[in-house]
């Protein structure tokens, strides 16, 4: 109800600050007897980890994760699951900066206004330190989505654009990914960025991005008509990730401009009676349901705020400030989104797996 | 949980398809003691009615509403309000087309999927009628907002793009939506949108459109994070609505391609201690909390899939065929999200004033 | 969250007060392609309508049961059902009674100071008028569980006190509960009943009673540890029953002066490798889950406040005064929540099977 | 959703088993700006604590809870509170005797049976341990209730029967509950109780008991009619204790025993406008609401199934079986059922608390 959760059949609940001794989560719902050790989780939040190269934080941290309950033998058994990474590099330095002025575009003034206190320390509850939670819970949901869907699901993200300079669609080869620093799935445009990056990085700025995420193999009819249909949950999901200003799904703002004779994924008959899609502008959802094609979901993350290019500002007692953040931070955070955007859309799938099979098992 | 509800603490839960005998909704979490009668929820059912003029379904339903319980002498009382239409326009009409065919990038094939029935008549519970529930129900938050806030909140919607064709921001006079059919802010647009939408009509197509939704005082500090911040809960809000694909806040996807400096929405002094905000960048909210600017959301919504162009599909047997939509349908269904966006987005703001109060009322 | 819904994944969300047009209530999750029809409803409302004979108020209502959505040709279709019954015999009286002064023992103070305002017609929110929606969102309840739990799943419910004369229960014969006007079981003991219960209607006295209710052919398994135990929930549903102040599982407080050894209910094992349980002191339930064993609850419900007999209280200006209760009431409400009672065991119990379903069904 | 959580407006998620590494809790909602340390935890876990005397446990936990969020230079931030507590004395021993056994009573056989895998190490999740967290809750919750509320509200617990011995009520002095073993108000009875529960540890049996919790100084009108009842969550929360069997309110299953005007709370006008009651058979909830009498709960707990007393069961492979529990156990549950009981209701008002300040606050 105060808004640290997330999900209902599978759902999350995360605790923990920036600069707190640890952050951690609780999993509940996860069905029993499926296999599960860290190493199942490690990987992601490995992905996600920053300061791996120049265009990410410097923060060093080694996050490592720890199953604390709902594990025995290696086997879920059904009982919550505790998670917990300790905060190893709450580096100690003068937070006056930060303490008593206001950082333009950031949530620490609003977070001063609605509950008259805030942990200033490294942006606290507002960090995005709290996203690797979201990861470590977005593995576990993958966990799921491989052992209950047969063949499990794929969830890939890459990012697409960044500031102004979108990839080349064409070019898209999934393996790139892992290639390079940025998640982009064009090898072309890698260079454009890195070059563009250095820039906005030097000069003490820094600039937004777009990320897309895919998910095959979703088994067909997963979501809850009316309110909680698949892709309202899925942007209610995206837009909770920090610095995310927009979703869509499938051809998204673009569907606007089109007709309707251009919109519908016309169907045909496969082989073995199974229905095939000739497009998929809907990005695999129709009527809040999925339809089995791929969910695609596209999320516009803004510059982060800390820069160190003076912005004007007030302080805590309403004295006009300039304000400029020192510390270590990402020239573009969009490049971090893609693990978590990846995990969160995990964990809706999840959630709506299970939803869906209480509903409407046939038997 | 299976998805007919909204909300924590203002809730709302609705039922009714498009050809039953009625639909309604309990309204849970109502402060007591506010005044509240149909004439406060009338005017906004009567915006949202179809059939008003040639650019709407012809549907003609009279959308009267009745309140059931939970007003006692023009209060509320603080127990559930039940509201109720009765449907009168079901027109009595051969089904054979939608029964056994499925509407390419319409709701009914994948319904039928997901549960093995549907009510086929008029798209059952996937119709468009369901919405008119939302904006009852978003006239009682209005209610809430109106009557908790000093000022209250004002929450009005537009449409800015129709297809192709955006309007000149430049030229916005929020008067002038009242003006025409399409609740466009600008005048000179509406001609060119009528001869496109009529063209569209003409040729038994359908187009898409962009609406954009502000509200106007809003309280600093609404929203819960982490997971239930205010713009994840309006994206959930508006992706909710039938036919949306996408969803915005503030600068939105265009936020992406902007540097630090740009997008920060830099601060000074007021001459009365208060803090003034240069720019609105973030719509309003950061942090996932309001800033107290305006909170400014905009939505696309596809082409609805019910045209009078043959499109390819196949049929309940598994069959390929042709499908033609005959019938009442909106060539561009975004001219009625508008009130119904608006009513959502009241839906959300009452439900974080509400959530707010409870946690954060300072002695 | 402010309480006019029940469950989870079966979830049914009420309004309607004693004297208002209606009463009606939203039931969310059911399993589609289920047979459902008024027909099924009707009879459990029929069980629970007051006035069919002298020892309960004599208000008399058809209670007549509309299905307004979620059916289509006779069977579920996974979306919203919704259920109202208009209220017919609202009488038109003299309130002063009630309107300016309160009863000791009723909930009208309490209601008053909570929300400022209150229905005082015929106890509004308060009225046991609103257990009518319990009877019918259980129907639907038992409707899943007959067509989801293979065999059935069979609920009754008996009277087993009334005021200080309990039953026999080695005279206990379920085909007697409905051969009576008290749902008792033990044909013994009903004279007793009858001539007690009539010197209490005759003095304009009420007196209180046990209800027990059990349901049998329960999967094994149902609850969710640690805080949705099966128990926890019933004790919770059973406990917001009008006039409810006590509920026991198995032994419940008798299992307090009991040894270990003796509140054992040991294990054999039976001709086809089942597990035979040779006692229930359990009632059906270990460590919050179902056993397989028969559920058995237990209900104490107080006398109404509603009498003749003058008591001592406060009129709303502070005044002190004493109170009369005319217009017609129950002698003994205990009788009428048995099939309330009944009801909210089914709607439990559903809700569990889902949730059960959701999280282990096992490949 | 799966059982793990307990409350709304204020919540708290639990993990941990009897012997993993650590139990925790996450709990949200919790205003801001409330003083909390450690220190406001430990002296209810220390309570709580087993192995203080020879009528509890002999396990040896040191309890020792770490705050590792949501508090900030000792006030709270309003973000969500991490809470841990190391599990240090995990004996290492030979678990074959409850590995492949289900002891009579006890929840394994139907965690077996449900989840189809279970920490058989300790009783694993339905392990007693699991209340250490609910005690810490407790504790926060307290913290709430004595901030929020003028005065504070007062909640103590107290054992009044054990096996077939009561307390005799007119003895009752609450300083007496911390100066024995058994919370026991009642100084002449606790030498009765010692040498009874002497007798059932040394011939390695256990016994029941009743505990009766009460609030006093609570505010008037907390709960949610109709179905989150005051007493309702009540209920539910005390059943979801550990060995629970029964729960009531007020006069409870004696109010079936009652004539309406017996059981009628009659009220007066005191000296300052105030309403005074003339009795508290209510418990202090009419309606489902609080009525700012002392709330008053109790709890039947049934004798723990773990005994040295052999009884007959079965195993993992159906054989039929003796079992004899050894190991370190409570000959009387029902002791250490106090703090837990207490924490219980503080957790359940103090979520109403907010609950009816979100709603129901005037301007």
């Amino acid at each position: 109800m105060s808004g640290n959760g997330f999900g209902h059949s599978f759902r999350f609940t995360t605790f923990g600050e920036s600069h707190g001794p640890a952050i951690g989560c609780v999993i509940d719902g996860v069905p029993p007897r499926l296999p599960l050790s860290e190493a199942d989780i490690q990987p992601y939040l490995d992905r996600r980890r920053p300061g791996q190269n120049r265009f990410t934080t410097q923060r060093q941290e080694e996050d490592a994760v720890r199953i604390l309950s709902g594990v025995f033998e290696g086997m879920t058994t059904g009982t919550s699951i505790g998670l917990m990474i300790d905060n190893t590099d709450q580096r100690s330095h003068d937070y006056s900066g930060v303490k008593d002025t206001f950082r333009p575009g950031h949530a620490d003034w609003v977070y001063e206004q609605k509950y008259g206190i805030r942990d200033y320390r490294g942006g606290g509850r507002s960090s995005a330190r709290e996203t690797a939670m979201r990861v470590a819970a977005g593995a576990v949901a993958r966990v799921i989505l491989d052992h209950v869907v047969a063949g499990g699901v794929t969830i890939r993200g890459a990012m697409v654009q960044m500031g102004p300079h979108a990839i080349d669609r064409n070019r898209w080869v999934w393996g790139e990914t892992a290639e390079n620093s940025f998640w982009c799935p064009d090898a072309a445009t890698v260079p454009v960025w890195e070059e563009f990056l250095d820039g906005v990085r030097k000069r003490g700025s820094s600039v937004g991005g777009v990320v897309e995420v895919v998910a095959s193999n979703v088994p067909v009819g997963l979501g809850c008509p009316v309110y909680d249909k698949l892709d309202a949950d899925i942007a209610k999901a995206m837009m909770s990730i920090n610095a995310v200003k927009g979703v869509e799904i499938g051809d998204g703002f673009r569907a606007a401009e089109l007709f309707g004779e251009d919109n519908a994924d016309e169907m045909r008959a496969g082989n073995n009676g199974e229905t095939l899609f000739l497009a998929n502008h809907a990005g695999g959802i129709l009527g809040g349901l999925s339809t089995g094609q791929d969910v695609v979901v596209r999320l516009a993350v803004k510059p982060t705020s800390s820069i160190l290019i003076p912005t004007r500002s007030v302080d805590r007692g309403g004295a006009e400030v300039e304000v400029i953040t020192k510390g270590r931070h990402d020239p573009c955070v969009a490049i971090r989104a893609v693990p978590v955007a990846e995990a969160m859309l995990a964990a809706v799938l999840a959630d709506h797996l299970l939803r869906h099979r209480g509903q409407c098992s046939f038997p």
